[in-house]
This record gives structure tokens, sequence and C-alpha cells, in this order.
């Protein structure tokens, strides 16, 4: 069977670029993509990508090059500021763009601003802002389908979103007390830079939270749930470990609810979403029960009053908080199954 | 120069009677310790404590041991409801106790509920929970000087109370929106009992969280720092390091404060506390920073709002959460420097 | 498609019996495989494999169940001396067998000493123990295609039989020097059984070796290379790291040669082979290369007299180590491609 | 009481430093020591050294600085070609060195090599690398308490001429066949540097040799210890932990031997060496038993043909094997004792 949609991938050489390859190469209906980098990346011109025992070769970006290969939908795991300038490019080329950057999730002036970008031309830079769809299929299933641009969601924001939407759409939510997320991630979700932060002595046997009430996904939570940022509070902790994020978060109802209501409501929301799965209490998911897969898990605890909930979302950061979502998005994209290529 | 006191320590295999033996043994005014074992715990008759490079025998707890060896300070690493037989008789037999379990912490017979005793002597049982000091020296320090019965706090309930007492004794907490701890502790906080939990493979590359709602260290907090149990939440979570706990801890003010009226509030409190760190922002208290060392450090992070409260907070679980404290206190009941033997 | 054929899985609560539990379970040609429990065993009736997130349920073991069923291959992922009272039944009442445990490994009586079978029927025991075959696909491939009892090789045993067999079987290797195997794994080569051995505290931040000149595995190594014992020696340590195995492989060559003599006897040994990878010098294996995978990865260093020769030999233990290979040979004794549901 | 003499560190800022200072601050002769850096190290002036929860300040490093301080003894915690430049300097200006590079070390230039010195001054080089003494107490007791330059020992290094030496000055081993050691480390022997090498994701659950036939370390093993080239294999390996070495050594011995009579040989040769710890078989060490102390562990398996040996061997890399072990020659360039400020 041949390919049903030519592919490529700026940026393969990060964490999420290199799981991109593996998916798509897997991916019965895609195969292998065609990799490329900017000039400005050094190196040696080969990745290998070690699916079906096979490397991949990384070829220098250009549009020609996109163009000799046909190349219908362009994924691109590049630094925002590179996102920024390419995807409008890209688009005006012909082509669909999943990207996995920052660049174009945030509708909110004030919420971009933490990104700094300097857009050259800035009222294209707005068309595209508007019209860019925030790629979380559970949330925006219809609206991904027809996207030319497509803005894969942050992965801390997948797992703190997909925990909240059902309570907060459900309106049983007390927002003026404030939902707070106090969220952990493995090592690889800091990225492939080498630095003191990322040194194996400054991670192991140990635990610290960055960035408190400045991380830069808050924008995209609070967008997407619709809070005012004064009610959403989060801190992001670096966990000794590769891979794997947890969302623990905190809300009060407005009303004593039961944790079978809790529950219904969570199983109603994902009905039909094969990539959510519902915990029973008192089962909790853990990271490890995520790991090298696209699901979120979302379970949940609550206090004798009725009142205040805990909520525990686990991740993968690289597969549904990054990579498994950009599949998972172009399936939607091409009208195929949301599970193709992720079993 | 002899040892200015004899003791003894009765449950000395556990990670926490280990610990405490390592402490004794090289305290300038201490000096190898009598360790004990109870008739129930099978096993070699010699534990090896590697101080000095020499090993300690193991002997069977009795009285006759204790009185032989002239010990004044028993230290109880024990069960709950070992400590909870064996501390008052040690009282009345003239011994000193400090006990690292949970038998003595709690006032309230509401908080004792989690635990499950079977006092033998309901009304002796009730005089000494009366009696007992919290051993929390930067509280109770006068308290502690003159008790002869201690209860070491727990690991966890260090790390909390410390970090919130300074607020809540300064009443700029808005105690009605309640108070969040997210707390994370090393393996060894979990006992040296193998089990499914404590296998390496359940706890490498994880994180989980358990005992939501209902850990047994709720009733110790809420009780030191004069909060209703409605109004505060906790959650621990088994990190995959062998030691060390971090508290992030999450309230509002009742008016907006600013970082260096807070920072000034936690100087003054812990003023002549040699074993509390306090961090100016933005630098954040690391699991990495306390571990081997008797400190609690504590930071914080404000909200441009100057009411959200980020509140950060780290021990050692087998030192400021456990054998470290349990010295602090015995430096106290015999009139010695807080730091003596802990540096 | 309907599976090819039935196949049930004894033991399927192990680590090896989960991970051939979800292999089947996503090959195209297999599907859901029966899971078998023992009497023996206690706790619950389902055990959870998150293939496609459903459960599978654990029945309870009865040859009527497996006859229902119409299993044509039976798995044991039991303790050998289960499995070496079932296989014979099995392979009587007309199933193929493959046999994860050591039970079936040995052909000398010396060796199976260690683990101390005790046959029921001996005469029965030795005419199985002469026919099964050693399900090393590389090196027995034919013999295995047609085998009705296969003897599934240990994880150690085939890290350092992959990377020996070429070199022995052009005799230049100098046995009378002898041949050393320093060997690390990680903890799930260890088991499931939560001990004082497999508790976090005893193997984070530690290494340690173990059973030296004494463990199960140099029996098989030292058959299937045609070595006396004498001529081995074997190390194996625990590293702290939930699986992967490297074997570092000293040996002395007869007379020098070059690297690319070397390289080009493992690649001819190898020709064919899908599930050896040959690294030319300098790069070398290291256990992430091979982890989630079937490959056995094979790299070496030459000294510069030309004579001294260190092998590198990388498995994933529950994979080419144990379920992976058990996959492999269950693709042989089909007449399916040694690669189908195992990419 | 003051300090019995002054010292300084130049390279306070690595791992190796760090630990030093900690050391020297808590020695109960010296106290804080000077800390040095130099011009072409960046950074802030300060440098936190957590002992007593004070900071010491880190000056820039320059002669005068070391005059006005009336410093006798430096420690050079520099790479090896500045240590290469200094020394001699600092020892002609009336300072004893310790020196903790690889710079002094070897005393054969084939050996020397693989440093690349380029001395400005050869023949200056030539004599001093001739009075060095090579700074490992238990073998080289006497000449450390006079010396004027010591050449700290490599971590590796101690490890492996430790367990072999009592065994080649017995002159029991059979060199001809060789001698292996395989060696393992934890990542803080790989230096602060942060690189690809040391980023948390290239080491956490994995394993991986590196500088097979090439270490800089076998220089000063088969120099020390009277071996030709030919006669040594060594290969270091890169482990998933902090800190720690285990060498697990190869050797045939020339007639076959008890374990009783080896025991008692390693007995013999270490008797009167606080630092040295036999263990006997069955028990071997681990790496985390030498953890946090001076200790070196050396403990044995010997083959039922009582020739075939193996040897474990464990250093904390960073205390007997770089600051611990600089600490120990101290001791004895001052005449105390060799375990004052090591317990």
């Amino acid at each position: 069977m041949p390919p049903a949609i030519q592919r490529g991938i700026l940026g393969a050489r990060g964490y999420a670029g290199m799981e991109l390859a593996r998916l798509l190469a897997r991916h019965p209906r895609v195969g292998d993509p065609l990799l490329l980098r900017r000039e400005a990346e050094r190196g040696s011109e080969t990745v290998p990508v070690p699916v079906n025992g096979h490397s991949l070769p990384l070829r220098p970006f250009s549009w020609e090059t996109l163009e000799q290969n046909q190349t219908e939908v362009l994924f691109l795991a590049t630094p925002h500021e590179v996102s920024r300038t390419l995807a409008p490019e890209a688009v005006e080329r012909g082509l669909r763009v999943i990207d996995l950057s920052g660049a174009w999730r945030l509708k909110r002036e004030e919420h971009r601003a933490v990104y700094g970008f300097r857009d050259p031309d800035p009222h294209k830079a707005a068309t595209f802002t508007d019209s860019a769809v925030y790629g979380l299929p559970e949330l925006n299933r219809e609206c991904i389908a027809g996207a030319r641009l497509v803005a894969n969601p942050g992965c801390y924001a997948t797992s703190v979103i997909l925990a909240l939407a059902p309570f907060l759409r459900a309106d049983i939510v007390d927002r003026e007390r404030g939902i707070i997320s106090d969220s952990k991630s493995g090592v690889s979700g800091a990225g492939k830079e080498a630095n003191a932060r990322t040194h194996f002595i400054s991670v192991a046997d140990n635990l610290s939270a960055y960035s408190v009430f400045g991380h830069r996904h808050v924008g995209e939570i609070v967008e997407q749930l619709g809070l005012h940022s004064g009610e959403f509070t989060f801190t992001p902790h670096l966990l000794p470990i590769p891979r794997g994020i947890m969302s623990t978060i905190y809300l009060r109802l407005r009303q004593p609810a039961t944790a079978a209501e809790l529950e219904a409501c969570l199983r109603e929301f994902y009905a039909g979403c094969p990539w959510v799965r519902i915990f029973t209490p008192p089962q909790l998911p853990q990271i490890q029960f995520s790991l090298h897969s696209n699901y979120c898990d979302i379970g949940f605890c609550l206090a004798d009053d009725g009142q205040r909930l805990v909520l525990i979302s686990c991740v993968d950061n690289l597969l549904k908080g990054a990579a498994g979502q950009a599949l998972q998005n172009l399936n939607l994209m091409c009208g195929w199954s949301e599970q193709e290529g992720l079993n």
C-alpha cells in the first residue's frame, strides 16, 4: 500500500521529533517521513531513527525539497520562533501544518507576551493566529478535521485541560475558590539541550519546582478552559524520570456531589474518546500506566464533604503530550480513525 | 569524655532507627547507643551499623537490660501500637522517652481514630496523651526541654507545619479558602517492608499519589496549626528516590502582601532556629539541598495579585523528618545546643 | 482475519508472562491469548493487560479449558519445577509448548543439578530433555520449526551466546586462556517477588554482584557454545534500572586479527538474522539502544595487539531475553516471518 | 583551636573540589579552606558550600592571596594541564601540593602520552615528575609523609590497585594469563560539564561502556602494580547513579589456593589500614556500602578450581576516589591520624 499522504518533519532531532518519526514510520497508512533540519542545526546529516532497524536520512530544509517530495502535511518540531515564521508560509504554499511548538496555541495577546514573538508581518500573524486550531482532539475534533494550521497542545496543558474540561463545562466548579494544578514532569519535557538543569547529577535523587506562576502553558490552559488568570495556579516540578507527567489538580465544587456523579460526568464527556481512560475510585492513575501509550489517564478523589476534589491526570509527555497527539491530529485531518498507528 | 547520658534504641533495624544509631554514635556527648530488638523481630542478633567501621550488637529488649545499662533516655523506633504500650511503662520506670511513631502525637480522639489504638488501660493512655509533648523544637522548644515523653513529629508533618506556622500565627492566611499541601516523599518514608509497593519496578520511572484525604499525618498538622479538618487538603506522592520530602503548599492571604513582608515574617519567626533555612525569592529549595542534613528548607513564590502564595518546604525524611529531629529533641532535653551532633 | 493459531499463557502475572500477553495481543496473526493461572496463585481473577485499552481475564488452569479453547500452543511462564511437570503432559496431549523457564534447557545432568529437579518419572523426563529444542533462533532455526517442546533461553544466556557463537564456531578463540562474561541486568530480571533484594532502597543508587561462579545460566551457555565449564567465568550484577542487559565479554584470539575481519565474521554469521544488529567500531551498543525491542546488539573493541577482544552485547531481558524470543520461536514454529508481531 | 595548617583549594567548583571543601571545613584540625578560582572560570564570586549552613567566598587565584593567607598546603582540583603548570611553581614558592588531577601520577613517558602535556620547561617537568609521590596511602604511606608534591590517584585506579596489590606483591597471580578489570562508575566521575553524555536522558535507564583499551587510568594502574600494558585489560562503564565505583576484577592464580589463604593475604596486607575493609566470602561489597565514606571495600570469590579469582572492589569516587583520599594524604603529610576528619 503506498502511503496515503506525504508528510515531512522539521526538527526531527529533538525528543518529540524523534518520537514522531518513529510513530509515522510504523503508521499503517503513512510510512517513513521526510526528515528535515534547519540550516542553523549543526551536526551529522543522518539521524538514526531505529524503526524496523533502519536509519532515515536527515536532509536540509527547503521548500523545493518539500515540493519534490509532494509533501502535503508538514510537522514542525521546531522552536516557537521558527514555527512563527515558517507555518504561515507553509500554509500559503498549500501545505497543512501541525506545529508542536507554542507558536500558535494562544489567542490572547496578553498570553502570547511570555513568548516574546517578533512577527515580521503582524497583520498576517494575527490572521493565522485567529485561524489556527488548538489541536486537542477530545475538545476540538471537528475543527481539527478541516484545519490548515493545527497548534498541537503543550504536554502539561494536555494533562490539565482534559482533567478539568468535563467539570468546567458542566459548570459545577466553584471557580472563585481557585483551581490549582501541581504538576510533575520527566526530564524529556525539559528538552534535549545539555545544561546544568538537565545534568544527571542535578536531576537524580532530586525534585525541584520551577516557573511558579510564570509557566508558558498557563495561557493555553486558561484560554481553553475559559478561566480568568487569577483563578488558576500552576506549579510544575522536574521529576527524576525520563518521561511521563502527572498533574494533581485541586478544586472545590459549587455543591456537594457524589463520586458516582463525578465519574458519570467524566465518562459521559469522554464517551467515544479512545485515548482517555477514566479510573473508578479508589483506583488512581500512576505515571507508569500511561507511559509509552497515547492515553490520558484521569482519576479523582472526593473529600467526605463532597466538595473538595482532587483530580489525578497522567500522560506520556512525548506521546499524548506531543508526538502521539500530533499523530491523532493527523488522523483526524485525513479522515482516519483516531487510533490508527497509535496502538 | 564519658557519655553524658546513657540511651537506648528499640527498633534499630528500620530506616529511622538505623539513622538514629549512626547519629548517636557520632554525637560528641553520647556515643554508641544500646540497640534493642523486640521479641517479635526475627533475624540476626547483630545489626551492622557502619559507624567508624564497627558493628554494634542488637540485644533482646528487657527492662533489666535497660536498667543494667543505666539507660536514661529510650528512643522508640517501633510500630505505633508497640510505642502505645511501652512508652507509659518506660516513663513510669523513670526513663525519658522519645517516640518516633505516631502513638503520642495526637491530642484529639477523632484524629487518633485512623491509628486504631487499643489501649489496655484507657485512663492511663489518656493521661499520657495529655502530657506528651509534640517534639517540634521550633514550636515547642521549652516544653520539650522538660518533657518525659516526646512525640517526634511525622516527616510530612514536619515539612508542612514549619512552612505554615509563621503565616498562620501571624493570622494573615485566608483559612476559609483552604490550604493545600501537595507533598512528595522518597521511598524510605514507606518503610523497610518489602512489598509490591516498594518493589523497584513499582517505583522506578513512576510517580503515584496515595492516601488522598486519608493520610495519618493530617491529624498532627491540623492540631499543631489550629486548623479545622475541612480547611486542609493533603495529597502525598511516592517519588522514585531513596530519601527526601518536598511539600508544595498553596494558600491565599487575607490581604495583598509583598514578598519582602513574607520573607521578613519567616525570618523573624525562625530567628535563632539553627535548623530552618529561609530562601529569598526567586531562589527555591530543592530536595537535594537538604538531603543528609537536619535542615528544613523553606522558600516561597507570591503571585502578582499579592495573595496567592506557593510555599516550598523540603526535609530529609530520615533526618529532620525523623532521626535528626529526635536528636535535636534529645539535645533540648539534656540542655545542650540544638546543633550538637547534627553538623 | 481470525487468529491463525490458538495459544494460551500459563503464568501471565510475572513480568515475562505479561510482556508475552501484550505481544501476542498485538501480533497480526494471533490476537488475545488465553491467560491462565495455577491453583497455587492467589489473588484476583483478572489481570489487567493494557493492550488496546482492554483487560483480559485470567482463568484457572485446566486441560479442559485448553481443549475447549482449541489451544494449539501453550506458553509456560511458570517456575521451572512447574514446567518440568506440565510440559510433558501438554506435549502428550498434542500441544506444542514454548517454555520460558530453565526446565528444559540443559542436556547435561551435571548442569541440571543447580535446579534440583525432582522428576516423578525420570525416564520420561530424560526423553523430553533429549527432544527439547533450545529456542535460540539464530543458532537452531530449523530444529525450532519442527519442535514440539521449545526451551526458551535465559536472558543472560541469550546475550552471551549470541556474542560468542560466531567466534567460537570460526575456531579463532584461545579457549584455554578462558572466556569471561561480566554481565549486568535490570531488576525485572530478578522477578516480581517483593523481597529485601528487590526493595527500591536496596537497588537504587547501587550495584551488586551475585551468584558469582554459581549462576544457573552458566550451564546453558557452556552447553550451547561447546565449552568446558572451567573455560567460562560468569559474574552477573544487578543494575538500578527496570530492564535491559549488557554483557561485557573478554577473550583472547588464537592469532592476531583485524577489526574488519572480526566484523565480517559477525556479519556473515548473522546474515539473514533480523534480530541481531552488529555495530561497527568504535560504535558500541548501550542498554538503551535495544530497550523495548527484540534486538540483540553486538559490538566489540580489539586491543592494539590484535588478540585481546572485548565484546559488548545488549538485549532487553523481557523481549529478546524472554517474551520476544518466545514469539520469535512461535513465528518459526508456525512458518511465519521471524519479525511478525515484533516490530 | 586555631587551624593547625592553612590550606587553599583551587578549582572548588567541580565535584571533587566541593567535596574537599566540605571535608576540610569539618576537619577538627583544619577548618574553612581558602577557595580559589582561576581567571578562566566564569561566574559568581561565591560558591555555596553548605557546611554548617554558611557559604564560603570564592576568590580569584593569585600567589599573593595565598601568601597573605599564609597558605601552606595547596589542593589543585583543576584540569591536568593547569596542574602541570601550577604545581611546580607552587612547590618552588614553598607550598606543599596535593594535586587531584592526572598531571603528576605517571612516571613513564609512554603513559603520559594520552594526556598530551605540553610542558613549557620539559626539564623542570621531568624533575617534578620524578619527585612527585603517588598518593595512595596504603602503598606509599612513608613517602607521602615527606612529599612536597602528592599526585592523588584516579578513582578507578584506587579501586583496582588496592584490590590487586596484595596478590601481586605476594606473587601468586598468573600475570601471563592476563588481568581484567570490568569497572563501573557513577556520573559524578564524568565531571560537572553538561554535555550529551551527562544529560539525564542519556544516563537514566542505561549502561554504557567507554574508552575501552584507552582509558587514562590504565597507566597509573600498570605502573603502580608493576604490570606490562598487555597484561591488563580495563573497561569502564557509566552507571545511572550519582556516585560510587565498583571494579569487578578477573585473574588466575599460579597455583590453587583456598579462600581462607586469600582472605589472610588481604587482611595481612591491610593490617593497620583504617580505610580498607575486607569482606569474608560469601559476603561481597556493594556500591551502597562505601558511599559517603572513605572506605575501599574489597571482597572476592574463588572458583572451585582454586585458581580463577573474581575480586570486587568498591569506593565512593568522590571520597576514597578523590577528596577523601586527598584529606588522608594531608593527614599523613601533617603527621596526624589517617582517620582525622574522615569519620
